[in-house]
């Protein structure tokens, strides 16, 4: 039975090593470490079943960066660029022709009308399994236009510990994010150890019908479920069916989803990550437009009790 | 070490034990045993990673049964009869009006539109919370007009071997019925072992809004997905997000669900429930305006190979 020491022994190390490792030992490490102590303890009043353990993180600015604007919109404008060869009408057409001539500014002053007909042309009219080939070619190349990374590079390591430590205390951990889910799942499997039927996020109509004597479901250009703000609450609802006993965000769009998940009757734990890191990633809140963490947004969590992650004072490292 | 002995012992007893005790040894059993070994053999051609083995199970006449009518009309006709002491309008009102008089005919005769009404009147307005209690409160005590049982009594014992089975051999199990989301999920963990999460149906768009001060989840009086025929490949993309290896129904409403799972490469294992055991259960079938079984659905599964369970032959008993 020598060998079945050995792995006694292994577990008990591996169960008193931090699982946080990437984490200073500083507020938020405190009372997530507390928040799992309580929930999962047999015996104390706030035990919660392991069914019920249901953790829910935003993804852009909660579990990968999100500057200098959201990784799916790099992603669109790539598409725009390579799918222009089959589009000569785009060459005067606003906002693509502004886009091909790298006139960013005027893209961005073309507003949600010209980014709309943006999306429309790059994320539907194909299958989802079309679709899926196109965002795994892309993640598995593209490079982030000021670090040169993957962009599957620039997740936060403390989350991924983060996450890691949820799963192995038994919770059930989801994506809820404002992203497009067939953006996401082609990779968030593979990086985040979470499979496609735990991920929500924002989606299109999908419609079945049959090319070739083969089924497949096509993508249509008409909004689904878009999973920001009071969205979210409705995307967990609809995907998971029970509320979350911890939810992970960063921004305004997240407001909704750490208000649903405190109402519910028992423990809690509700964290905002607040990206004021400058030097290691970048520092920007109330007023910016990608990832605005509003003053209000600020007051509401202490008023509730929420805890707010300082990337610069919380966290050892930010990328792996 | 003798008690990891014994427990090494019992393990293997229930190993050699038959995983599906309620089948006979007839050719359904045959193909489900042999999919299922030859997925989960490493080294098989035909091996699956776990994450990617995915079941779908319909609800109605799949895993309980669906007469004299779906039991969500059931829930709906009491729910009706329950609210009317609110609604004196209903006295007036048709369909209300005729149910109330006890006039089946006559609501039967009212159609799509006056079933629409009535799903309206029960199954809309309140919070899902609100919904949530009202069907706990009604499956805990609703009785069945022919058999008098609850009706999570009526589910079929040998469906339940079946799903424990499959999770055995790691697999993750869904329903992916018509029937509706919120109307599932308050029972699917207790009776089948099935998670909320896991649960795909019918659904109306939600709202979430402010309520003293506390956030809650409003049903609104309009469809978000019927689960049904073309809508069930788009529910499965939408909550699961990968095709699943196997797929279980019996009746029409499933046929585009088994098309799209069989469209998948490598090893794939649809099955269609046919209801032909009057003495035990019910014999419908072609003809039937409920799970509607047509010809036209026999000669597909024969053409594409799929198994057809005979509930006659094939099952030794029906209800646990």
């Amino acid at each position: 039975m020598k060998s079945l020491l050995a792995v006694m022994l292994l577990a008990e190390a591996a169960f008193a090593a931090d699982p946080l490792p990437s984490w200073n030992n500083t507020a938020p490490k405190k009372a997530i470490v507390s928040f799992v102590d309580r929930v999962t303890k047999e015996g104390s009043p706030e035990f919660v079943p392991i069914p019920e353990r249901i953790a829910v993180f935003d993804n852009d600015g909660t579990l990968w960066a999100e500057q200098p604007m959201y990784f799916q919109s790099l992603f669109l404008l790539d598409r725009v660029k390579a799918l222009a060869p089959h589009h000569p009408e785009w060459k005067t057409k606003e906002p693509f022709a502004l886009l091909l001539k790298g006139d960013m500014k005027g893209v961005a002053a073309a507003g949600e009308k010209g980014a709309m007909e943006m999306l429309a042309a790059t994320h539907t009219g194909m299958t989802t399994e079309e679709f899926t080939k196109t965002v795994s070619d892309w993640i598995a190349t593209a490079r982030h236009p000021k670090t040169g990374k993957l962009y599957t590079e620039m997740v936060y390591q403390p989350m991924l510990e983060l996450l890691t430590y949820l799963r192995a205390n038994g919770f059930k951990t989801f994506i809820v994010s404002g992203g497009g889910i067939e953006f996401m799942r082609p990779w968030t499997e593979k990086v985040y150890d979470i499979p496609p039927e735990q991920v929500v996020g924002s989606s299109v109509k999908l419609k079945f019908e049959m090319r070739d004597g083969r089924p497949v479901l096509v993508k249509l250009p008409a909004a689904d479920l878009i999973d920001d703000k009071e969205g979210k609450p409705v995307g967990i609802q609809s995907h998971i069916g029970r509320r979350p006993i911890a939810a992970f965000g960063n921004s305004d769009g997240d407001r909704e989803m750490l208000e649903w998940t405190q109402a519910g009757a028992g423990a809690r734990l509700m964290v905002l990550v607040h990206h004021d890191d400058a030097e290691r990633e970048w520092a920007y809140g109330a007023g910016s437009k990608i990832g605005t963490f509003s003053d209000a947004l600020m007051a509401e969590a202490k008023k509730s009790g929420w805890t707010v992650i300082s990337m610069k004072d919380d966290w050892k490292v930010i990328f792996p």
